[in-house]
């Protein structure tokens, strides 16, 4: 259904953006891989393309035009360049675009723990990318708790995905995006408002991982079949 | 290795309460059931007795009467009493007790939605309570995510229960009483501090059970087995 939508992932080559791109590429969608450094991306792209096979349509490019070649916008970066990288966007965004927020406010991004999230006046970096976009853009929170570990091995990952917008039919594509990555189960999970329990989850599960040497994500239970949508 | 020291749950008679009640006398533990009115305690336990079994070893009791006769003190009570029922009980509280918090910082309590959470100033429900027990007494914080509904049916829970506690010890007798719940794997969280998050993801929890009509709870994936502890 979205082959035809090229996502950009701007701030695509750390770890969590590249492990995004990778999967889906794999999945046949057209990835474009955005960096402050169109070289990097191009890196990125070219190293996305010996895993997933030379039909992979991906590519890199400097952030802006990576958003403006596409209308389904993920943020992948760290917390400290969010707002200005939106301010940055801004222009280039076009009207009926989805900006998927990823970001964690981790006090790590401020000299803090990884385990520990900064307050973020609107509640959520999601709430706060949702106060930057331009009018008629529709922000969906989604893809935080899903480590770039998990992304970057093979092989299905353990992990639902909790999509959170207030824009009911961005948020169901977003879940169809997310049911593209093998293993992912994706649920709704409401309003926008929600994405600040999603970014408090990725502190616990990166304490978890330290504390116990793991990967770790997170499962849902005792919803009914129909809330888990899967690719 | 738990038999010996009765479990006294505070706002034992609301349905988190009853739930935990149920399923440690079911499992043989002795346990009384704290409430404001000493009927209402009693009442609760002959329930309770009628489900566990005759040799069930339930019994009720006032509230401060229940605290002086434990030193596992389960606070299961809505967050608009958390702070005055431990000022009541600061006195009956004994030395070496470990106060196990369950009390979730819900919006419901102060009139507004269970899909939301009050900020605490100590950073949650489970730190305020640090905050007000006498010294030398412990609080862990567990329990806020395995659901009434879940506690009361019959049958294993599909939940996890991740602990919290600055007491090392402390968190692994409360590790060891969780695994006494059939189905339940207990999981080291680290310190107090973490319970925010375990009290915020109720409130999603609460949500997801609202939009898609389920008994939610969450498990956690990809930490290594020595990680999860079961009974």
């Amino acid at each position: 259904m979205n082959k035809t939508r090229p996502i950009a992932i701007l701030g695509g080559t750390g770890p969590e953006g590249f492990g995004l791109a990778l999967r889906w590429s794999q999945a046949g969608e057209t990835v474009i891989i955005g960096s402050r450094d169109s070289k990097r991306a191009q890196d990125a792209a070219e190293k996305i393309k010996q895993r997933a096979g030379p039909s992979a349509k991906i590519s890199g490019s400097e952030n802006v035009a990576a958003c403006r070649a596409a209308d389904l916008l993920v943020l992948t970066i760290p917390f400290d360049g969010h707002a200005a990288l939106l301010k940055q966007l801004k222009p280039a965004i076009r009207p009926g675009s989805i900006v998927i927020d990823a970001t964690v406010p981790l006090a790590a991004s401020v000299g803090g723990r990884a385990t520990r999230t900064l307050g973020v006046w609107q509640g959520s970096a999601a709430q706060q990318s949702a106060e930057l976009v331009p009018k008629g853009v529709s922000v969906v929170a989604a893809f935080q708790n899903l480590g770039a570990e998990l992304l970057n091995a093979d092989g299905p990952v353990d992990c639902d995905v909790i999509v959170c917008s207030d824009d009911p039919s961005a948020s169901q594509v977003v879940r169809s995006l997310a049911t593209k990555i093998p293993g992912v189960r994706a649920i709704d999970g409401g309003k926008l408002e929600n994405a600040r329990i999603l970014e408090q989850i990725t502190a616990l599960l990166i304490g978890l991982n330290i504390r116990h040497k793991g990967h770790s994500g997170i499962r849902i239970t005792g919803l009914p079949p129909a809330a888990y949508e899967v690719g």
